[in-house]
């Protein structure tokens, strides 16, 4: 499969490697955010979270804490985005499984926003019994 | 202590529960970015990912996963982000850990993007040894 980021989990494709374990190699973002921008990627090639077993999951997140709070004391940053985007809708260009670590500054360029929808709560809640129905 | 998602947690404040568990309480949130918009939120009062115990993380994201099997299904939505925001700076609201899960949706008004620094890769890599150091 012709995957950058199966390429670089292999080391066919070389990046600046923070940390690596039998299942997840952390590196640095080549396009990022800002300074200190990791990313927990996958060995193994899943698509997205849906699809990647739970144990795997936990793993990864996991890391993704300790990154994060390495990240804030080697930057000195004022906070810290998690991110994990699933799909070109969500803003998902590589499709291997991954989460952002982003270190954020007060008054930075990064937009991670969201208005708000102004809709009655009985709009919104309409969707409940479907979601629980789903799990 | 004053805060909204422990009193949400306790079921002082009224929500729409979708999921619950001993440590977890999943909510809608009343401010959506879209319709099935879910937050995760833990019941024990934890201010970000860095200062929560590893285990709870661990559950936390698993809990997230389910929820973004269940939203795409329930909503059919184009993608998913998983996003935990940690410090004002990044956009964190009520200072009580949570997980926000959000359906997207082909040309949605919801904005998660971020620039490109356009710094060298040895600019972006100096950073690397003060992470490493910093696990």
């Amino acid at each position: 499969m012709d995957c950058i980021f199966c390429k670089i989990a292999k080391g066919d494709i070389k990046s600046t490697v923070i940390f690596e374990n039998n299942d997840f190699k952390v590196i640095l973002d080549v396009n990022p955010a800002n300074i200190g921008h990791c990313l927990v990627v996958c060995k193994n090639h899943y698509e997205n979270i849906i699809d990647m077993p739970e144990e795997l999951v936990k793993e990864g997140f996991a890391i993704a804490k300790k990154i994060a709070a390495a990240v804030k004391k080697a930057t000195d940053c004022d906070g810290v985005n998690i991110l994990q985007n699933n799909g070109i809708a969500a803003g998902q260009t590589v499709f291997h499984f991954h989460i952002h670590i982003i270190p954020r500054f007060d008054g930075d360029s990064v937009d991670v926003k969201f208005g708000n929808l102004n809709k009655s709560i009985e709009e919104i809640s309409a969707v409940a019994d479907d979601i629980v129905k789903n799990m």
